[in-house]
């Protein structure tokens, strides 16, 4: 169920203009042509945006806020990832190929989302092919982000992988709740407390 | 170290033409243009095309052959990710950051392959803007696929994702040696003997 928050619509598209002047490739005169064909709206926290077994009908990308994305796994509630505005783009198989989704995804803070669909995408990319050039290096960056995640987890311990992103995202452990920091390391909330007591003891130690 | 094949160079280009050919957003008319601006590289099996501790000069897309992208922890070699024809886009954010790599990338077969660089693509896109538009979706596809594999990984059993993997890709099971199966896998030779026993053995009892 979609919950629009109450915050006038303004808000959220200065925060996209905001956003859209970061990107140097962008003609100032056309940031606010762009953002006002850009689809940009506000959700509250606890809103469900995907559930499991439906085709994904939109992407986003986080200008403001957090995303979880999560699959219930015989009867475990498994963190697969969070989105926030340092990596913001979110996306799937699922979406890509418009085939039935295998995860939820859920806003876990007040967000402020850009919304984006295949058929608009395209029409957008036709008329402004900057924003298919920015779409395409963002994509590489999104691909290169989670190869070298995948393949850190794959190679890391669950002590490696706690330090890991403790090193490479330091504000998710201040924004998320420990029971899903645990889930998303692979481990139980109850290992978390004791790796992270072994590594505050290591500190004091040295 | 780089060891070229003695095939002739036509052969790798008519690869090429053959594979531009399958896009149908490419005018036909200009494939043999586009093709001739390419570089594409015929490897001889064994060949190295990237150690750890170098910053990556090159991407690659696989048209024949198998490459493996490999890290070595605490003396252990462990599989990263296999590449073929099926899934042929090989890059990474040390690629994209143009930063050190921490993974080592070889051929495994006698491989042919696109070969691409970020200036040269850069010219590439501005002549050809068609271009960018396949590499933007190729990217997308390939981020949807490596989040998806990411994603089965973390919420699946050695068993499960060795029965992932005979269901997705069963021609690496083939293609490639056990053991670098098992790493990949991210268990010992021995476990995937023992878990493809067990498999067999249900298989017969059903």
């Amino acid at each position: 169920m979609r919950h629009k928050t109450q915050e006038p619509e303004l808000k959220a598209k200065d925060i996209l203009i905001k956003f859209l002047e970061g990107f140097p490739d962008i003609n100032p005169d056309i940031v606010r042509e762009i953002a006002e064909r850009i689809t940009v709206e506000s959700f509250k926290k606890g809103t469900i945006l995907l559930q499991e077994g439906a085709i994904p009908k939109n992407c986003y990308y986080v200008l403001q806020g957090c995303l979880r994305q999560y699959k219930i796994c015989e009867g475990v509630d498994r963190t697969i990832e969070f989105f926030t505005e340092k990596n913001g783009a979110v996306s799937s198989e699922n979406y890509f190929t418009q085939s039935i989704s295998d995860h939820n995804l859920a806003c876990i803070e007040d967000s402020v989302l850009i919304i984006g669909d295949p058929i608009r995408d395209q029409k957008m990319f036709a008329t402004y092919p900057v924003l298919e050039s920015i779409t395409r290096k963002m994509m590489e960056q999104e691909w290169g982000k989670t190869q070298k995640a995948f393949a850190d987890f794959m190679t890391s311990s669950p002590e490696e992988r706690y330090l890991n992103l403790l090193q490479s995202r330091p504000e998710l452990l201040e924004r998320v709740p420990q029971h899903q920091i645990a889930g998303y390391l692979g481990i139980t909330a109850e290992s978390l407390s004791r790796i992270r007591k072994r590594i505050i003891s290591k500190a004091y130690r040295v």
